[in-house]
């Protein structure tokens, strides 16, 4: 396989970089400069890569949304079932808060909240949420068939319910500074709501 | 009852334009100057009300806290029962975001989500988090004795679960400009899992 061009490479730089910076200090709060000084990119050369500060947003959030989807095939790889891999997905995403000390949270939480008013970062927003979202009701789906899952109520809403209930449980383990609003939120669903 | 000083006045209409810039534009992306224009206020006068822009964001959450507990309050004043006053409390929420065409969202959410940092802001927003939590908690310990809630489960418990639902519910709202999410949260909750 021919090795990727310099460009796409800092490109990926760029965005893994950006990825950080909107984490933990927010749209407004990033700076172009700063992320291009983290990767060592002069300031003129942004714009062979995006066109705008939107536009790197927009391809900051489908890779985070990409490394999600990645994250749970992972999760599911080697799992004895599909309840257990979505178990092993939440305790990574809960080890890596607690490695980073409870701070960041969640890229799309965090913009969904701050953005107001680019339509485009808005719908790159709902997609990756969606793509999210049908990804964990389509493990419950199975779950639902494997018997660890009730069946009397449809996966998509238990999906939806599931993760509007941990995005809300990882704003409180931001603020509180605390694994325990997750545990909860996982025990309350998981081992009692969505039991059959 | 003495007519409060001119500068506390304009103490509190710093704090309610403050309260709108921070919810739209979060806090990056507010500007104090873009405040104090609102307000009509001389800049160097800012000092003079507030230490930093940090202690004014600091008092804006606090009025924002003060808000909720009032509308909570008003939202049972006349309920003929607390799962009734709880209800309404939602639909007041819910028809705010539906006037302001699904913008804004929750200010604690949004600035949780935002903010790294600031212990002052953090601890402001767990507080009012909380705050929130056991007011809800409180009208749900009502509903068990009044038997339109399950009382098998802890009623803080089921605050949390309720409110961290909603508010992811809220950022699905903002980012897909829809008040379906808001809606299954509550029947989900209130009319499936809570019940008796």
């Amino acid at each position: 396989m021919a090795r990727p061009r310099r460009s796409d490479d800092t490109r990926a730089l760029l965005i893994e970089e950006g990825a950080v910076g909107l984490l933990f200090n927010g749209y407004h709060g990033t700076g172009i400069k700063q992320v291009l000084d983290k990767v060592g990119v002069p300031k003129g050369s942004f714009y062979n890569y995006f066109d705008s500060k939107e536009s790197f947003a927009h391809a900051v959030i489908e890779h985070h949304s990409l490394c999600v989807q990645r994250n749970l095939a992972e999760a599911f790889t080697g799992a004895p079932d599909a309840l257990t891999g979505l178990r092993r997905f939440f305790a990574t995403l809960t080890a890596d808060f607690v490695a980073r000390d409870f701070t960041g949270g969640c890229l799309i939480v965090n913009l969904g909240g701050e953005l107001e008013g680019s339509e485009t970062l808005r719908t790159a927003l709902s997609a990756a949420w969606a793509a999210w979202r049908d990804g964990v009701a389509g493990a419950l789906r199975t779950a639902q068939a494997e018997g660890t899952v009730r069946a009397d109520l449809d996966a998509v809403d238990l999906a939806d319910l599931l993760l509007e209930s941990w995005e809300g449980a990882v704003i409180r383990m931001k603020i509180d500074r605390t694994v325990e609003p997750l545990d909860k939120c996982l025990r309350r669903l998981l081992d009692d709501y969505f039991r059959p």
